[in-house]
């Protein structure tokens, strides 16, 4: 907890930065153990290179922020009172000069930028960013505990769906399934929404689940994911139901190739980039290289996309502690789509996978 | 449709603004038919005081917008091009002079303003949310229709949740019973996260469901909205479980006759503030008015919170076809808590009540 801050405030201090005001339910979660959406309402931790952060929150939440873990001081703030002038104040007792200030600039609206201009109409204001992205991007022990969870709740989610699968059943009922059996065990949110898809739908990248029926002969694409205690989980999955097309068995078995070779490949000192290509050029190779029109993943944690990227051209070298997506894909339109997905955690020699579904073709 | 577009484009003629460049999701589903969360690409509609618009989004989504009905150019790009020399291009095609741009400070991001302000360096940026609220807050026939039709699925996910309550079931389990039915009739979002809190956690305005069990001689209250065809509905009922306590029945009563006192109030010419008034009054008169804690309520669309804010101190006067939920509330902490929450539109001489679900306190 306190490192993440201390780490934090090292950055400001190299870079001279006064203060840092960071304004996303993920960041302020990442900092002050407290997750809240506090929608059009200013919610933001206060962080300087030299002094003690601070939490604003709405005044209802206060209560909820300090039960969260948060131990420096909550300025709550009523719906009739302005929050910057009390930020404003609160800076100004933690530091003199306020000429640089870290935002999420991919994050904060032009709205309250405008406001934050008026407050400190000197400050030049630097992105958060990159410092943030590469902080959350190696999990601690606390958050690898949270992501092996998530991740047994997707595989969990994976088993129920496969045992839906049924002559006519359509794909939306087969995801209302999946979030009934996670909700009953508590789960309240999943991390994006459930995908089910059938046949050729699953050759469209932005297909969604509808009313369509499963039929025998179809591939079932699932890919789905779980928020357990703020951490976010993310599995694909291709279930054969029936007999299947011997053409659609070897884009099935290449995608399985790509994947796992992917998987073996992983660990620290491989490039993002190196293990993109590992995974396609097995698909190439196939000759389906055409058909696989995404990167190979992506980091995961807090967001269920997150840094690293995991493609052809990111040089970044894999450390320990990474957590990523590697799932490939090949979509052949009108035919057939295949994906297969696993979470992983970058150890010491290679990685852990975390989400355990089995790979082998299923046939239901 | 295009009645939208050129009312809008009478404003920018008005306001001397020479573009509008709108990203969010909503405004470009408004004005284009094309509903799609891009989620971190460029979506956009760029509207002109005296020229045809044009709509900016990834190339593998240029054929579901056509499809979604817009018919004037668009423009697609690809993961390796930027957006942004395309759309710079296009308005230059279709107007000499850049000076002042309108935009969604409340949801431009400042990271993409930056970029705006590079592409544009001498002009001035007006907030396009006062002109864009007060279209979307009458609603046409149309958007009537689907919003009748969001409604009558909210009753019925109401009569599900009512049907699930028994002793020991827990909240999260009787939220997965009603979205689980709502997905088997074709529903792929809910309007917000649904909400079923029973006993004294129906009393906090910010509880969630969890695995808190249902027991005789509660309240559960349900407030849910789905989406149809890109429309949210919204309502709120409270059900006694057993036997309830008198007290409570009274506090339920008293909602009750204020959220009919709103209903049989509401009727163009009346101003939201007079409506939230004659609400707050009946609770007040009662003696409860130190526990509703929130506004009578809020207008309801493409978004489940847009214009109006039918609060305390809002002057606006209803007009034919606003649509806004009536939701007084009762929140005695630590006891009860009481909302009903009705979907309303204004019609000619009063309101259309949208949402159903009978209102008399009902025991399961």
């Amino acid at each position: 907890m306190n490192t993440r801050i201390d780490q934090f405030a090292h950055w400001l201090n190299e870079q001279s930065i006064d203060t840092a005001i960071l304004t996303s339910t993920e960041n302020v979660f990442y900092f002050s153990k407290f997750y809240s959406d506090p929608h059009e309402r200013l919610l933001a931790i206060v962080l300087f290179p030299n002094a003690e952060p601070f939490l604003v929150c709405p005044q209802m939440e206060v209560e909820t922020a300090k039960q969260a873990g948060f131990e420096q001081t909550i300025i709550g703030y009523s719906d009739t009172e302005d929050p910057w002038d009390k930020i404003k104040k609160e800076i100004n007792n933690r530091t003199n000069t306020v000429h640089k200030i870290a935002i999420e600039k991919s994050h904060m609206n032009v709205e309250r930028f405008e406001t934050l201009l008026k407050a400190f109409p000197s400050a030049k204001f630097i992105q958060a960013e990159e410092k943030l992205n590469s902080l959350r991007m190696i999990k601690d022990a606390d958050e690898l505990q949270k992501l092996r969870r998530a991740c047994e709740l997707a595989d969990f989610a994976i088993e129920v769906g496969v045992n839906e699968i049924k002559e006519g059943v359509t794909e939306l009922s087969v995801v209302a399934a999946i979030e009934y059996e996670l909700k009953k065990k508590g789960i309240e949110q999943m991390s994006f929404a459930t995908t089910v898809l059938t046949g050729p739908k699953a050759a469209s990248p932005h297909g969604s689940p509808d009313l369509t029926k499963i039929k025998k002969g179809d591939f079932v694409l699932f890919d789905l994911g779980v928020i357990y205690e703020g951490y976010c989980s993310d599995i694909t999955r291709t279930i054969a139901f029936g007999d299947i097309d011997k053409e659609n068995i070897l884009v099935y078995e290449t995608v399985r190739k790509a994947q796992e070779a992917a998987v073996l490949a992983s660990k620290p000192g491989i490039t993002c980039s190196e293990l993109d290509l590992t995974a396609r050029r097995v698909i190439a190779e196939a000759g389906y290289g055409e058909y696989f029109t995404h990167r190979l993943g992506h980091g995961l944690g807090i967001s269920v996309h997150e840094y690293p990227s995991v493609t052809e051209t990111n040089e970044l070298v894999l450390l320990e502690g990474m957590v990523y997506t590697i799932e490939p894909g090949i979509y052949i339109p009108g035919k057939v789509g295949v994906r297969i997905e696993d979470s992983v955690a970058v150890t010491k020699n290679g990685v852990e996978v975390l989400t355990k579904y089995p790979k082998a073709l299923q046939f239901v």
